[in-house]
């Protein structure tokens, strides 16, 4: 990836290494800081489009997050913009459903959605990392009012049915016993003197510091039941009050357990860039987003266009369209320029006038099979019975994890919970089900970390991103090998066309890749008609 | 501490140490899980006192949340309860300051709070972890709203002024590296067979395998620049999109500035069983929690009542206090038995008709030095320019930490942080200071943090906790002697006294510790007063 970051990053890079030769690690570190790297986002700000040619027309194809911005930007720049969205409402996976809404897919199976008044499931994204910087600046910017997504939660369950002899336990639990174990292990190693060709003298004693303080060890380097052990992974008596106050120690899991449970990967999970707090979701659900962009181009938006084709010549760009309002009736509408947002699965079986690098381009990128289940239950039982107020239970079964709201915490009623969320394999093998039998299959699953589910249940809904004919899967997946032969063409402006949408992004499966390459794809529209580009 | 479990406690490890013998691991976890183990509150539901003999009558003392649930449960039990509070304010060390309040302190030093309307510190408690069970159960009884407190955050600043050129880095690019290089060297130590007597050939493999996916070691098991640790540690140039999308990658600190640095420290933080997800904070300010109890006994509470004497003898109990707000009138209330939740500092000044070995457990009890410096500036400069939403930058400065508001995030306006949270010695030499001065202090520690700290400030207030003088403390410290010396004789009943605070309990420093000890301190005089106690 940094072969495609080309000359500046290169200089950059060098000149750093001669102010660490130069001026040693400060230095070197000062320098860093200063000249702003590891912001984490490569938002720029909005972007300044001045002088637009009046009367000079843009038609955006797709109405969500990466259309509607984009037709927001190009007005505000002074452009005439038009945007045509196949479905009957615009806002695209940014979505929420909710008691009364129906979802129809491919194949023609409806579920009719039957929870509780203001309770939602986002089937689509449903966190916001804090390094989306664009995303956040126009949630900002559109009145969208956020809140504390909470991703990560110690008290959540652990769960594979190949370990621990197939029982749950508290995230906690694992963590503190991994740690422990990872830090014994390596201070035997360096206290045995087998590291000395490797840490010298003076590390020896600053690694044996840092690893025990960070896994809580006792002072002889040992990771057992005490005082140190229970107070990260948590008494079998609780701290209380009174004549009976005292707590009573918890004993740490087998090492081999531990270790050979394959439950490492969720401690990985949370310190993942994409995944680390602090996290958002729209406050009443995500779909406040889209709502919230839609807002500002609502009278450029016409819904209920399926484009069948995209032509473009010198003079300008055709997009043919049926008018599923009206019938279906053949239409057209004519253009200077055309910013795309349709997903990739859908464009790649359009009419599509453009060279054979960029159809290439078109078909060359995978979507993502993925399902999610939204199931409503009598009762908040996960904080009622398990003290799990919000964040994720993962398990090895295909559901992967549940995801508990981070909204109405200690609120009375029903409440909905993420009940799966399948990609790849487990997502196709959910696809093949009926709806009935993806939410038969997460309950039966979800018995595994909750033994009270089933009686619980009230009801559910089951998104298979794969059957939504407007997007025929779930989001871009770049291989290493794709992203090197056809990225650049990809986002490229061809003639009068530009691509726009997470697909057009290395941030892909995220809304701030299609907030992104929105910004990118309006900017190469402006310096185009303004002849720079 | 398990020494003081008894038998029960013994027993039952006994127990399950024969079902592991018996059934394998696997019907331990069983076990283990079905006999409740783990659950992390000692909150076993509120008292059923039922039967109280009509007209007893019940004397608490103090106001904060174990006098005030006392006062509560007592009445709801059916006795006759009185509760005097030395404080023109009920809620004790639960408190909160907004604009124009203010603080005197002993030596007379008076601080106005200048905060803009809605904005407020918690100079006292100021997060609840999800196992107080005992705290959050009647804050649901007593519609006490609450919200999420971010006390981890990834994107916040790690600082020390003996490491990495005393220039602050961000959590994430530690603890990146951290585990980074704790894994790489353990996978040294196992790759090149210097643990095989320790750890078995099938256990080598998983070990691997474990540390490996947990830090994102590439697959020859080196941490270095590259695909896999930017996605932990952050990206230089971050992923964008169109055709100038691609991410540079970040580079690791060196191994020995890592290790050798003492932050690590910062990585066990949020691990302890009292810092980890999820935490919570009342909406609106800490002093919800106290406004919600006293709104419960309202009826039953004295303010301006400075008790000087507790006597008691076969008959009753004898309460002397000065009724501050009648110029100090001497007044006796009389009563069959009372609660003491006046903190141990002060009470051990008092004329207290207990034993020997009672008066020695109260004066056994040093209470903590504590300062809290509550800062507002002008804007979120945190939010807007270091990305920062809630949660925590540390310091090896005295200061210790710069804590942000988890409420409020996005908002515009100015705001408030808390700027400094100093124990034991820091605290001490900041309580020396005049107000003014540990302001100025907190500012020009802060700045290794927030190079814009002194331009964005307005004004601050800083508690100092030795210095108010219905606690002269911030709270207990136990140390292992005393608490084998004197605690079952502090919580015990004498007479018709018994004591309740948070320094009765095994959850010092927490409110939870006040509820539980409160409900211990009511069950004990109940059962006294049937006779069976």
């Amino acid at each position: 990836m940094t072969g495609q970051s080309g000359f500046q990053a290169q200089t950059r890079r060098q000149l750093l290494t001669k102010i660490g030769v130069l001026a040693g690690s400060a230095g070197l570190y000062q320098a860093m800081t200063s000249m702003g790297h590891a912001m984490g986002t490569d938002f720029k700000g909005p972007p300044k489009l001045s002088g637009a040619k009046p009367g000079t027309r843009v038609v955006v194809l797709g109405a969500g997050l990466a259309g509607l911005l984009a037709a927001y930007e190009l007005r505000q720049a002074g452009y005439k913009v038009r945007l045509l969205e196949f479905q009957n409402r615009a806002g695209g996976r940014n979505i929420s459903l909710r008691g009364g809404d129906s979802v129809t897919e491919l194949g023609g199976a409806t579920q009719k959605v039957a929870f509780a008044p203001g309770n939602y499931i986002n089937p689509g994204p449903w966190r916001i990392p804090y390094h989306h910087q664009g995303l956040l600046y126009y949630c900002r910017k559109f009145g969208v009012a956020l809140e504390p997504f909470i991703q990560l939660n110690h008290n959540a369950w652990l769960h594979s049915s190949q370990a621990y002899g197939g029982k749950r336990l508290r995230y906690r639990e694992f963590a503190a016993d991994f740690s422990g174990y990872t830090a014994e292990l390596l201070a035997k190693a360096i206290n045995q003197h087998r590291l000395d060709d490797i840490v010298t003298p003076e590390e020896r004693a600053h690694v044996l510091s840092s690893i025990g303080t960070w896994a809580n060890l006792d002072d002889d380097g040992v990771w057992r039941a005490g005082a140190r052990s229970s107070q990260h992974r948590g008494y079998d008596k609780a701290r209380g009050a009174g004549v009976d106050g005292a707590p009573t120690f918890s004993t740490p899991a087998p090492r081999s357990e531990v270790m050979g449970s394959g439950l490492a990967q969720w401690l990985a999970f949370p310190e993942q860039l994409d995944m680390q707090t602090t996290m958002f979701q729209p406050v009443g659900g995500m779909d406040n987003i889209g709502k919230g962009f839609a807002r500002q181009v609502q009278d450029l938006i016409t819904l209920g266009c399926m484009v069948t084709a995209i032509h473009q010549d010198e003079h300008g760009v055709k997009i043919l369209y049926d008018d599923v309002a009206h019938g279906g009736a053949s239409r057209v509408e004519e253009a200077d320029y055309c910013v795309c947002t349709i997903p990739l699965p859908v464009l790649s079986q359009l009419d599509v006038q453009v060279s054979d690098r960029m159809k290439a381009a078109i078909a060359a990128v995978p979507y993502a099979s993925s399902v999610k289940l939204g199931m409503e239950f009598k009762r908040r039982f996960w904080e009622d019975n398990d003290q799990i107020y919000g964040g994720i239970s993962f398990t090895d079964q295909p559901i992967g994890q549940i995801a508990y709201p981070s909204h109405g915490i200690f609120s009375q009623g029903p409440a909905v919970l993420l009940g799966g969320y399948m990609f790849g394999p487990a997502a196709m093998d959910f696809t093949t089900m009926t709806p009935a039998q993806r939410i038969e299959e997460g309950l039966r699953q979800g018995l595994a970390l909750h033994p009270n589910y089933r009686s619980e249940f009230r009801n559910g809904v089951a998104v298979a991103w794969s059957r939504m004919p407007w997007t025929l899967g779930c989001c871009s997946m770049w291989s290493e090998q794709a992203r090197k032969m056809h990225y650049k063409t990809l986002v490229g402006m061809e003639n009068r066309l530009v691509l726009a949408g997470e697909h057009a992004s290395y941030v892909g499966c995220w809304q701030e890749g299609a907030i992104l390459s929105s910004l990118a794809a309006v900017e190469q529209i402006h310096k185009r008609a303004q002849g720079v580009g």
